[in-house]
Formats: structure tokens, sequence, C-alpha cells
């Protein structure tokens, strides 16, 4: 993508989400007409819909030649990345957002040909904005983030995982997965994919790993991680495809391949 | 406890932690000096033995007949909680402190005749101080918490609840943990079993629950939950005995019956 264009998408889709943010700071507090969608615990609200219309109506008005890829129904239904696509989630983390009032994040990552380019990342309630552009390093609130730590040893690191995967489920051997518990340091669960992704960029998890996400849930995430050199793949640790559900593991580098050989092979279904 | 004292010794004590967390804020980024206690992953730093040092000096200066239980080992080694008893954990959630820098807490219940007067939780990074006092409603940062509110079912409950307790372990059989992940709406990990405490009494928990505590990681969190109308006992519905460590289970009254018995008593071992 061409720097200056990138510099002023860049700029636009920040005080785009600026202003997303306070409106939904705003909102929060009031009706939230919550709805469920594949399941009883698959929520979604008002404000998930009104925040990716103001951002589709807001991209389709200023680069009317991109595309956009979005949880909630405003985006196109894309069957190649080829151009410039938006993918975003208006709030990743909306079961926090009702339960919670916090601990939820608006997710944009910009892809060119599908390169991830730039990626947003913005904690609303805590006004903490994560963003990186390839190349060029990533940012939590202005500030670079370090690069991560040369060396994690497995036993040592703290992971993000969601406890689902520690009982019987479709996609992989709960046994293995607790085997990888008992493993590592430390787990925590915090609720919001992309906010995780987020805390592996800043170093605070040394992965995050599950069985199954949106591409919107990480696009944004995959760059922000890249920049401070992290990786990002599926769990089988081939690239991610930003058309489909993945399975994700992104984490340090050091711990990748064997939560991929030691744990997550030997016991996918 | 009379209330002129308990005045005087809230006033002191929240001096005195908002000093240490000053203290600790100031000393995060300098080296910690990590030591490890029971196994492999059971760490303590200086920092911990040096803020619980600073809490026990200033009670024996100003207080020279109470008492001190705490984890470091400036306490006093206690067979009952006859007269007021400072109960302390310096950094609470430890792992998040030496890993994350951020996501712990200043923990400590001050109990007189053993029943809980005060209680603080300080998370440190953060700058949010949650205390209450017996009968007087708790507070975050000054602003009185809400009562939780009526009724939670417990399909749409969020829980606090260690991995650990999934996966096979000598306390409770982990499929029935697993069952209740299953039924309940969310999981979540923080990493800190006061701040956890503290989530349940804003409600961003609907409950916490774990198969073994110390005194001083729950002292402080009975009593602000206690104020909002939530309920603390240990797995088996039964007071917690604040001189041994406890199964607890920290919750809106709602579920509290129905974790006990549909899913604790069937997993006990």
């Amino acid at each position: 993508m061409e720097y200056k264009l990138r510099e002023d998408i860049f700029q636009q889709a920040k005080k785009w989400i600026y202003e997303a943010g306070r409106d939904i700071r705003q909102k929060i507090n009031g009706p939230l007409n919550i709805k469920t969608k594949s399941n009883p615990n698959d929520l979604v609200t008002a404000v998930d819909s009104s925040t990716e219309l103001y951002f589709s109506t807001n991209i389709r008005n200023a680069y009317p030649n991109h595309y956009i890829l979005s949880e909630e129904g405003y985006g196109d239904d894309l069957d190649s990345l080829e151009g410039t696509v938006w993918i975003i989630d208006p709030i990743d983390g909306t079961m926090n957002f009702i339960h919670q009032k916090r601990n939820f994040a608006i997710s944009i990552g910009i892809y060119h040909d599908g390169i991830g380019e730039i990626g947003f990342i913005y904690n609303v309630m805590d006004d903490i904005l994560y963003c990186a552009k390839k190349g060029q390093g990533a940012m939590k609130n202005g500030e670079y983030l370090p690069r991560l730590q040369d060396h994690v040893n497995l036993n040592e690191a703290i992971l993000g995982l969601n406890h689902f995967w520690l009982c019987e489920n479709k996609l992989v051997d709960e046994k293995v997965m607790q085997t990888l518990v008992k493993t590592v340091r430390g787990t925590r669960t915090y609720g919001s994919a992309a906010l995780e992704f987020a805390f592996v960029a800043e170093g605070i998890l040394d992965g995050y790993l599950t069985m199954s996400l949106s591409p919107w849930d990480i696009a944004a995430g995959i760059i922000i991680v890249n920049e401070v050199g992290g990786i990002t793949t599926d769990m089988k640790g081939n690239s991610l495809n930003m058309l489909t559900n993945n399975s994700v593991l992104t984490c340090h580098p050091s711990i990748q391949n064997s939560i991929i050989k030691d744990y997550y092979k030997k016991g996918r279904k």
C-alpha cells in the first residue's frame, strides 16, 4: 500500500475509533437492547450494530472502492481479499460489554491485497489505543511497545485460554489441553480476543490460543502482535485465512512450536 | 468494635495502603528479586516482603495490642481470632505483579473477636481502592457500590474460576466443574483472588470459586462482598475459618445454593 494513502487511512480510522468510543461510553449505561445470535450466550446489542454502521458509513463515504468484512451485517460478502479490506469488530467482547461495562474493544484491521497494513485495538472504557502499521512497530497510547523479550520458557509462560477448551468439545481433546494448563506457569481468561492479542503484544500474556475465531476477532491483533516480534498462525502452524473461521495461536515465537507439536497435534479432533 | 476506634483504624490503614501503593509503583520496574515458595509457580519477591514489613511495623507501633496474620512471615502465630487481628496479603496476585506489572492488589481485612470490621482491596497500578466497614456499605474510590441486582440466573452468570479446577486435581472432580462451566454464561480468570472478590462486589462477576485459599487472600473480600449483599462461604456452604485454608465460594446469593448442591457436592473428593 502506498505510503501517503496508508497514513491518510490510519489517521482517518483513528479519528473514527475515538469518536465511536466516545459514543459507546455515552450509551453504555442506557438500555442496550440485547439479543442473542447463534446461541443464548452469543450476544449482540444495538450498540454493536450502530457502531458498525457508523464505521461502514464513514468508510463507504471516504473510500468508496474499499471493502468491509464485519460482524454485524453492514459489511460486504467477500470471497477475496483483493484491494483494500477493512475487517471490523465494532465491539469485541460483547459479553463483557453487557455484564461488566468494561473489558471490551473496537477491533479494526486494514488489509491490502491480503496483507495486514494497519491494526487498531481500542479498549474503550480504559481509553487505551493499541495500534500498528506494518513494518513500523506497535504503539500503546502513542508510545512504542518494546519488542517481546528474547526467550520465554513454556513452563514460565502465562497463556490466555478459554475454559471451554478444557471441557469436552468437538475440536480438541480436553485432556491434552489440561496437560498444557498444568505445564505453563499460569492461565488467564479476559473475555475479549482482541484484548488478549493486545496483551500478547504487551508481553503480559505470552500466548493466547483458541479453537475457533472469526476474522474480525483477530485481524487487528495479528498485525499488532507481529510488530513486536510475536507470531500468529492457526493451531497447526499455518497462516490464517481472513475469509473463514480459524483456530488461532498468537504467542511468543519461542513457545509456538511446543504448543503446536507437543499439545495441539496430540489433541486435535 | 467501638465506633471511634474503628474510624481511627480505618483512616490509618487507608493512609498506609496508599503509601505502600506508591512505594510499590516506584519499585515495580526495578529488580524484583524473585524467589519460589511451595512450588516453582508459587512466587514471592522482595517487594512482597518489604510491603508486609512496612504494614507490620506500622501496626505494631500504632496498635501494640493488635495481632497480625499475614503471608510473608512478619505476622503472629495465632490460634485464635480474639482481639483485633489484621489479616494481610501485601501483594495478592504475585504472578501478575511479576509477569504483568499490573492486576494485583494489597488486601487487608481487620477482624475484631472474629468478626470482619474493615476490608480494603487496593488495585495498586490502577489506583482503585475498594473498601468497606461492617454495616456501612462498600465503596470504590470513595463512591458507594450499589447493592447487587435482585436476582441472577446461573445460566446467565459470569464466574471467576481458575483453569486448574477443570484439570485432574485432589480436591474436586474436574468433570463436574466442567459441567458448571458449560452451564454458566461465561468464565473469567484474572489471577488475583482479592480482585476477583472486588469484581463480585462490583457485580462484574456473579461469583468466584476456588478449592483452596489462605485467610489473607479472602479476609478483606468477604467484608466488601457482604456489604453489597453478596455471600461468602466455603464450597459446602459453611462459614469460613480465618485460621486455616478454606475452599471458597463468594457470589450473588441467588446462585449459591445451586453451585454448592448441583455441582460441588457432586464433585468433591
